[in-house]
Parts: C-alpha cells; sequence; structure tokens
C-alpha cells in the first residue's frame, strides 16, 4: 500500500533527501563520523551550516543586509523572542487571522506584564473561526511601532496572505512556518521572517530567524539564548544548534534548488493544491471552510463533508487506505489535506479518486 | 584508518544506535514514513517520547514526584529559564566549577537585571583556570533561597562533583550534561537536573530537564515556551518538540539499559579512563591540570605536554593518525579526551600507544 503522509508538521520530506542521508548517516564525507557526532566547531559542520545559509539566501533572494540565524524553540519560541528583540519601548501590532496568529498575540500579551512594550490586536477574524484573512485601515498604525506581525499561511485554518498589507511604513514581522518556500516573498518586504523548519524545510527542532540589521536589537536581551544581536553575530554557534537538523535543511535546500527553485515550487504547488480545489468546488459535497478563493491556501487545504459523522467516517476510511494524517486540526474538525513541496502530486490525485468514490457511496 | 571521535560533543554515538536508526530511517516501524515525518500528535511519535522517558526513568532511577520534560536550547537556555521559573523574588547561589557553571552564573546576573530573584556567586575557582571543586561554608546560603547550582561534570577543565556538598537543606540544581548516565546520582539528592543530550544521549538539539513537581513554578513565566510548569503539563508537547533527536534519546537509552545500565557504564567509565589517568601520572612527560585526583572527571580528561609547541604538534599528528578532535577548548589549550560513554575502550588503548610513542620522540 502506497502511503502519503498529509501531516501539517512534522511532515513528508522529499525521498532522494532521506535516501542521501540515510546512505552517509555513519559516514559523512569519509570523516568516519556521523552527521550527529560532528563537532559543531569542526569544519565538516562549518561548512554544513556555511553552504546551508548560502542556499537558503539563494533560493530566497535574501539581500545581504539582511542575517539569517538558525536556532532552536520554533515558532512558539519566536512569538516571545520577536517582541522581547524588536519592541521594547514601542508598540507592535498583530493581525490575527489564524490559531498560530492568536498565539503569537496571546505570548506577546504575556511577556508584555513584565517587559516594557505595548502589543496591539490590529484585526482579526476570530469571530468568523478565522474564514478569512481581515482588513484593516493603515492610517490607524502608528508610524513608531515596532512592526506589523502576520501569518503568511494558517496551517490550521488553510488561509494565506498573498499581497501585504499597507503597514503605514512598518515593518512586517512574519511567521512563514507553513509555506516558506512553497510561494514566493519578496524578502524585502519584511523586517523579520521566521519558520519552524518541520514542514517544507526539514526536521521539527530547527527554527530560521531571517532578520534585517538595522531591526537587531541595540541592546542585550534579558538571555543571550533569547538574544538576535548575539545569535547572529555567532554565526548561529553561540551555543551548540541542532547539528543534524540543519545539515538536513541543507540537503532540502539542495534538493529544492536542483528542482528549479521556488518559483518552480510555487507553480506546482499552484497545480497540484489546485487540483484538489477544482475538485471540491465542483462537487456538492465537500466544501472549503475559507471564505474567499483569494485567501487560500497553497500548504494545507481543509474541507469536510455534510457532516461531522461523515468526516469521522472519512478519516477511518482513508486512514484504512494509506492516507495518513488527513483529520483536521482539533480545533476546526473536517479533513485537512497538506500539500508541502514534498508530497507528491499523484498523492492528490488517489486522495481525489478515493473522495469521490466516498461521496458516490455516502452521497 | 580506525577513526576515534574525542569530540567534547556533539559526540561519538553507539555505532549500535545509530545502525538502528539508519536501517528504519525511511519506514519506521512500518508506518511508510520516516521517525521524521511522523506527526508529533501520532500513536507512533507519543510511543517513542513515552519510552523514551519511561527508559530514562529506569535507567536513573527517577521517582514519581520528578517531571521529565524533553526541551530545546541546551544547557545555554536553562541558564535562564532556570532562575525564571524557579527563582523569582528569592536568592539563588551558584558554585562556579569551570566555564560553563560561570557562563550559568552570569546568566542568571543578566536575567536578574530584569527579574527580581538574587544570583549570589557562593563559590569559585576561577583564580586558579578551575582546576579544582572549590569549597564553601553551608552556613552561609539561606535556607528560604531557591537553588544552590553546580555542574556535575565541568566538560572544558575536567573536573567532577561526585559528592555532593551540604547546602544547609537548600536544594541543588546541576547541569549534568556532560556526565549524565555516565556516573551514577541520586536524583533525589537534587532540585532540579538538567543536561543537553549531545554527549551521553543523543544528537544536539534536545535538552533533558528533570524536576521534582514542589519546585515547579506557582505562577506563569514570561514566555509558555520557557515554562516549565506548561511544558511539564504539555508532557513534552506544549509546541512541536525535537521528535528525531529524542527518537535517538530512546534509542540510546534502551542501549545503554543493555549494557547493564548506569552502574555498569560508570563501571566501564572508571576503568577506560583510570586507563589513561594512570598512564599520565606515570609520565613525566604528559602532565594533568587537574589538581585533586578526587575531582577527576571519568568523561573529560585533559592533559598537557611541556609545551604549547609540543601540544599542537600533537594535536596535528593526532589528528593524522585518525584521533579526532583531541585538541583542548580554545580556552584552556593543551588535549582534551572526552571518553563518553559510547567511546570505545580500544581508542583509549590506541591513544596511549600513540601517547608513548610521542614521548619517545619528543621527550
Amino acid at each position: 500500500m502506497t502511503i502519503y503522509n498529509f501531516s501539517a508538521g512534522p511532515a513528508v520530506l522529499p525521498q532522494e533527501v532521506l535516501k542521501k542521508a540515510q546512505a552517509e548517516f555513519l559516514d559523512y564525507a569519509n570523516s568516519g563520523m556521523s552527521v550527529m557526532e560532528l563537532s559543531h566547531r569542526s569544519k565538516e559542520f562549518d561548512d554544513i551550516i556555511k553552504d546551508a545559509e548560502s542556499l537558503l539566501r539563494d533560493l530566497m533572494a535574501i539581500p545581504d543586509n539582511y542575517k539569517v540565524i538558525f536556532l532552536q524553540g520554533g515558532g512558539s519560541l519566536q512569538f516571545s523572542m520577536l517582541p522581547l528583540n524588536l519592541a521594547q519601548g514601542k508598540k507592535a501590532y498583530y493581525v490575527v487571522a489564524g490559531s498560530w496568529g492568536k498565539k503569537a498575540y496571546t505570548e506577546a500579551v504575556k511577556l508584555s506584564k513584565t517587559i516594557d512594550f505595548e502589543p496591539i490586536l490590529l484585526a482579526s477574524s476570530e469571530e468568523t473561526v478565522y474564514d478569512h484573512i481581515p482588513d484593516f485601515d493603515a492610517s490607524a498604525i502608528d508610524p513608531d511601532a515596532a512592526y506589523v506581525h502576520l501569518t503568511t499561511n494558517n496551517t490550521i485554518e488553510g488561509t494565506s496572505v498573498y499581497d501585504l498589507p499597507d503597514t503605514n511604513g512598518v515593518p512586517i514581522v512574519a511567521d512563514m512556518s507553513s509555506n516558506i518556500l512553497a510561494v514566493r516573498y519578496n524578502v524585502e518586504d519584511f523586517g523579520l521572517i521566521y519558520a519552524g523548519a518541520q514542514k517544507n524545510i526539514g526536521p521539527a527542532g530547527v527554527t530560521i530567524v531571517i532578520v534585517r540589521e538595522d531591526l537587531l536589537n541595540d541592546e542585550p536581551v534579558l538571555s543571550s539564548m533569547l538574544d538576535y544581536r548575539i545569535q547572529a553575530e555567532a554565526g548561529s554557534l553561540y551555543n551548540t544548534p541542532p547539528t543534524f537538523g540543519i545539515y538536513m535543511a541543507k540537503l532540502v535546500f539542495e534538493h529544492v534548488k536542483a528542482l528549479g527553485g521556488v518559483d518552480k515550487m510555487e507553480e506546482i504547488n499552484r497545480e497540484k493544491s489546485g487540483l484538489l480545489y477544482d475538485y471540491i468546488e465542483a462537487s456538492d459535497f465537500y466544501t472549503s471552510p475559507v471564505k474567499n478563493a483569494k485567501d487560500r491556501s497553497v500548504a494545507n487545504i481543509p474541507f469536510v463533508t455534510p457532516s461531522k459523522e461523515l468526516d469521522a467516517q472519512f478519516v477511518k476510511e482513508a486512514d484504512a487506505l494509506g492516507f495518513k494524517n488527513i483529520k483536521g486540526h482539533r480545533s476546526v474538525g473536517g479533513m485537512r489535506a497538506s500539500l508541502y513541496n514534498a508530497f507528491p502530486r499523484q498523492g492528490v490525485l488517489d486522495l481525489i479518486d478515493f473522495m469521490k468514490k466516498f461521496e458516490a457511496e455516502n452521497k
């Protein structure tokens, strides 16, 4: 049975990358050691982390005045590091279009009880269960604010921001965890981008931060580990980084480059997700909870049948046929097909075939 | 050429463990997925993390009233999390017997500029380049203090604390990164133990925290990711944990258990390191910078030749013969043989042979 892994993260990785890592698992580049056994101060690992950075700079066209940092703790730790480093003594705005954006805002509020800054909820679509990307009036933004935070892709709700909003000149800071390298963004449109690796980049445990140099904190923050400037100036080697995860990220970057880069990935992803969206739209059995077609994510595609009972039955039958992890997030229910870069087109076709069959049997 | 990896961390891992991980790298337990591709909410990963915890509890005889948490950020992030969670409004004492203990204290001082607590330097051997474990007068300790922090094994300087000091009833909190599972400690003698995985447990990117329940913070701290209680109550699944690293840790725990557990590892480690210590002691060419034999680490064994030039020559010749990463830390120079659990006895014998030859040629 072919297994298709629709997991929202940790997620499917390219088979070629896994095979390469497996082949050199015991002996990396004739070092006689596994990548995991390499000192993070060794020449071998130095090459790995420098290559990883250089490949990512190439793939995303990251300008020289941006630092690239490999950290730990996932997007969730960035929810606190971000205001700690960028917003002290300032306002910081949050556009909340999904559960993760809400968490980013909630953590900012928590932090603001100890650290002097003012998190402001600029817009939210929570009332309609995040079924769209909310609008806001740019003139309401204080131009001296530290940033406007948004989530480029809402993993749980299946919406994306493709056209960045007017923020009255205030830098946009984005959680790009679930569509980094999947669609093209212009890095220069952001003050800072962060992303957990476990969707489009590699295994869980690596976090990428891309930050414009002039936004780096001037003063040390409360912990060296949480200090962007210290981490950036140490070249992500302030302490022992997650070496194997960074190595896997490097392999994925090489793979994406060989496939044609981010523009090519976006083309593939739009076609791949388009197949599923078209089918859902044509069906009067399945529906998408996303209100506006323009907000649709190419990475995470939620859908529901006419009832919760049928949703549960769908998930059960799908699982038995090898369509794994297609259950929607517990907060929204239904189904969710996460079609990250490494997810094969054939899996979408096979899923649609199953959906047709399920519809015919249960309509 | 046989490669012996003397790296202080990331370090040598058991070959059997690496081979097992390699064999199931593409397809874990017939799931059709790599461990890296498993959702952290999947049954498969849930079994992995529960097994890892259960094995560690067994190996270290961790009592039920201690929580075991798998975190990210290494020991370095614990330097801040520890006082943030345990010491607010209180005093916290530091015994500084090495560079890492100094960092723990320095980060505590940094944090205390923002967070209300009082870090106190109880004792330090910095003046003599940490050549011994410093003593202190227990009666000087305020019994209401949050903790006394110490480092059980000083990775850079090669000293260890085996007999825990009298702390006037105040809980001992320990960085056990470089000798966890290498020698037996009684967990009940500690309020909290933390350790980065990359020496005796697995790949870099996993941090173990073992904390007595009654010491958990009552109030939320400034970030959910930095909050022991939140992490403990979520079973280390507050956000996506470093899944592959935890899986590797589980394999290492199984391996250590199969070898006979921590007492057996200690026996092996004492014999293994004893070979090298005995040789250094018998030699009038090599010397150990450690002042008192009772403080000697079984995990990290620094030594020097009569001159810096000969040290450099030693490292160069050793490297060419496959004795890798034997250079001492830049802060102390000389050589350092890190003999963690997975380091083979034969490597020690071969090193001693080389040392004899080098001595004969350069005396």
